[in-house]
């Protein structure tokens, strides 16, 4: 199955936008901007969903669930939060439909017009604390450490399948604190877990940072991020983590009585990641002939295409590749061995490369009288014959070893488009030639911040938690600094 | 913690309102019939959700994800969906809010209308079928086995806490075959599926049949039902399962190249159950004292918790508790040791009453001495005191004593409550003062059906499957009938 699609150079954006199609992840649907997800890059985001559930249930969160609709007067209650949100939304207004009396289908029934109007979520915390306030009274109901699964609708004008769509899934934290340093080591603590399981399970390097003021959730203290750096030279916020000091619950009343018998406000966090990892996941590692994918993450991990020629040769590589199969298994290796009769190996060995499968086995009738199987990897490409001896341990190692080559090749890739820049004309040079994260001395104002945004496109990505302190000259308007931060055009 | 609600005896309905939100499972948001998920409500519904994507996936289904908004002009596709659908939905009709000139908070923003109204998804038939068009072809596309865990909006007028809510959640198995057996084939395993989930986990022995043309899903040739008997004596929908014959396949001009290089359309199923599992997990075992779990549903299995006066004695306490907990641990029983010092151990005691702990150990110094510990059990509230040799067994082996015994409780619930009935007298009769399942004749009419219903609120539940043929006369009309049907009063 030669797939028909541009190079990365040719056409890097039409590259990513093919590849989600013909890889079968996702596809557009008759809703303007709403995605469907199909099986095979469900199968993916179950997997990223498992792995992070696990890591915040072991983080000592528990999941709920939160409506889907919120009142509008709620996004008011919150000054800066509607100020920065809640503007492009779905709203319902009606809750009937009724037949058309001209016989033409449906239409809306006027008169089932609801009082106040609902908005689908595009974020929950102002629903959620005006539930926290009926929750928390005293010190012994903190912390509340709440995370949901859910959907949310915010109404892009441009959309790109994973990347930036009017539905997307995510997980929402919102937790409850009776203290600011609580708070703060909760925002953190997040903002770890996040940059474990970007760098362990996608492979992908991430920076660790704080946003500056401009690019700050709307109701945020401050917003933590990860950021990674996309083939094209562009980077990927890939999830936030907001210190919400006491906004929310000054805005929904919500207090506690303290150890000290004294009438507090509650301290607040919120964190999100989304379907929007899976973007970060497939531009960060895929190639010319299609996906490739992290191990721990891949819904397949090993396929086995027999070779054969007769019925009785099938047979007996059947018996062997299943034997290998359950041995793989054992090791908690998920296998596909397909013997369809409908499609040839030569189509399945590329179905399987451009599905990003990260180890293919092929077994023919010489194997058999060898004692070998043929082992390629998706990452580099390489092939090699292996004795069958030991074959589930040397499967289970080479996984391993893809995992963290993968990391490796994206850490490089990193290092080497990561540039220090000292001047205004070298900022607008290596940002128009050679992209990338550029690392600059910047005078710390949100005007100067936006005179670089309008004139290159490049943003503050994020100041880096524990970066170097030096002192420089801002590239823009020379002013001191004490700090490079990092800039970048982004997706 | 005493908990002040009323009996079932004095009010079954209150009962089941106050425990649900005592119990910390679910509460109503500030949304109109929209629910709030708490917690420990949440951690039961992803157990009922593990198991049965389990059970999905052992089946050969894939999960994926489809939009939450449908175009309106889809419901009116398929005509008997729109008739018996699609009319309370939530109608999304603008994108966009904007500051109130008169500094009021936000408003909607009248010039972001849409051309088309979307409606939230009441259940993704037509969504799916719509994308199901450009994923089949030939033969060699099918079957599609395709299950989604989604939100749905159904505007209900009168909402009670998970039995029946304005937002629910639910999984949607929407499946297409290329032959009519095929399909039923699949209704008919599914249906098992849903069987064997509730008389396996939630110790509910439950009725299979078909559903009369009346009670029939908008768009089914055939609904396959399970139901439930509830302490009331009321009947309970827990699962259906649809036969959609090729009504959206015709709808939505899904058609396939068949083996024989003929064009013909799909075969299609549906099939789902939802949040509303939780309320008849509730129902069905649950006393005066509080919740009753299931063992292999309740996000905690075993409660341990220490007795002591001196901090040495709960040193001492805590060291054998612990140890228990991890060789129970290791049979993958959870376990939660609550050596909390800001309550006492009687209201520990009641409190996992209350939340239905299947099995609750206390450990105090004269266990120490003696080597035993006090085992109670939250069904039949049996305490006694077991020697600490081989704990982990007899816990192990208790847990599923008392999945079995709240099978055969309810089991036996149901048959005392099942009344075969041959005359209009005696159907009222036993309706009015017995209640629960009625086997009774009926001649097959819709008419007669309606007006049974109108007199005496009992409708069909369901015709068995597998049920005996027998002369008989409509218990109503006295018309001839070959086969008794089961009637109750129903959730």
């Amino acid at each position: 199955m030669a797939k028909d699609f541009p190079t990365r150079e040719e056409n890097y954006s039409q590259w990513y936008n093919d590849l989600v199609i013909k890889a079968d992840l996702a596809e557009s649907s008759a809703v303007r901007g709403c995605m469907v997800i199909k099986p095979y890059g469900y199968a993916i985001w179950e997997k990223m969903q498992a792995a992070l559930d696990k890591m915040f249930k072991d983080t000592g969160h528990v999941n709920a669930y939160f409506p889907l609709f919120i009142p509008k007067s709620f996004f008011s209650k919150e000054a800066s939060h509607v100020e920065g949100f809640a503007k492009e939304c779905a709203v319902v207004t009606h809750y009937r439909l009724k037949n058309d009396p001209n016989g033409k289908g449906v239409i809306v029934d006027e008169t089932a017009k609801l009082e106040e109007e609902l908005i689908v979520r595009p974020t929950s915390e102002t629903i959620i604390w005006d539930t926290y306030r009926k929750w928390v009274q005293s010190y012994r109901d903190l912390p509340l450490l709440i995370n949901q699964w859910a959907n949310v609708v915010r109404w892009e004008m441009r959309t790109r399948l994973f990347l930036r769509t009017t539905e997307f899934l995510w997980q929402e934290g919102h937790t409850a604190h009776a203290t600011k340093e609580e708070a703060i080591e909760e925002t953190e603590k997040i903002l770890n877990v996040y940059s474990t399981f970007a760098e362990e399970f996608m492979s992908l390097p991430v920076l660790k940072g704080v946003k500056s003021a401009n690019e700050r959730f709307a109701g945020a203290v401050e917003t933590y991020c990860i950021e990674a750096l996309m083939q094209d030279g562009k980077a990927l916020q890939a999830g936030t983590s907001h210190f919400l000091g006491q906004n929310f619950a000054k805005a929904f009343d919500v207090k506690f009585l303290s150890k000290e018998n004294k009438l507090k406000h509650v301290w607040a966090t919120s964190w999100g990641v989304s379907t929007r990892l899976m973007g970060a996941l497939i531009m960060a590692h895929s190639d010319d002939k299609g996906l490739v994918l992290p191990p721990k993450l891949a819904p397949i991990q090993v396929a086995i295409i027999p070779i054969y020629r007769k019925e009785e040769q099938l047979e007996q590589v059947s018996k062997v590749a299943l034997d290998i199969k359950a041995k793989l298994e054992t090791k908690g290796i998920s296998v596909k061995f397909d013997d369809r009769d409908t499609y040839k190996p030569g189509w399945k060995f590329s179905e399987y490369e451009f599905k990003g499968v990260p180890v293919r086995l092929a077994i023919g009738p010489r194997d058999l009288e060898n004692g070998t199987v043929e082992v390629a990897r998706r990452d580099t490409l390489e092939k090699e014959l292996l004795q069958l001896e030991g074959i589930d341990i040397k499967i289970f190692n080479l996984l391993e070893q893809i995992q963290d080559n993968l990391y490796q090749k994206a850490l490089s890739f990193r290092e080497n488009n990561t540039h220090v820049v000292d001047s205004w004309d070298e900022f607008q040079d290596v940002l128009e030639n050679k992209g990338g994260f550029l690392l600059a001395h910047w005078d710390g104002t949100s005007e100067t911040e936006e005179l670089i945004k309008e004139k290159t496109k490049a943003t503050i990505r994020t100041i880096p938690v524990d970066g170097k302190q030096e002192e420089g000259k801002c590239v823009y308007s020379g002013k001191p600094s004490k700090q490079r931060v990092v800039f970048a055009k982004a997706y």
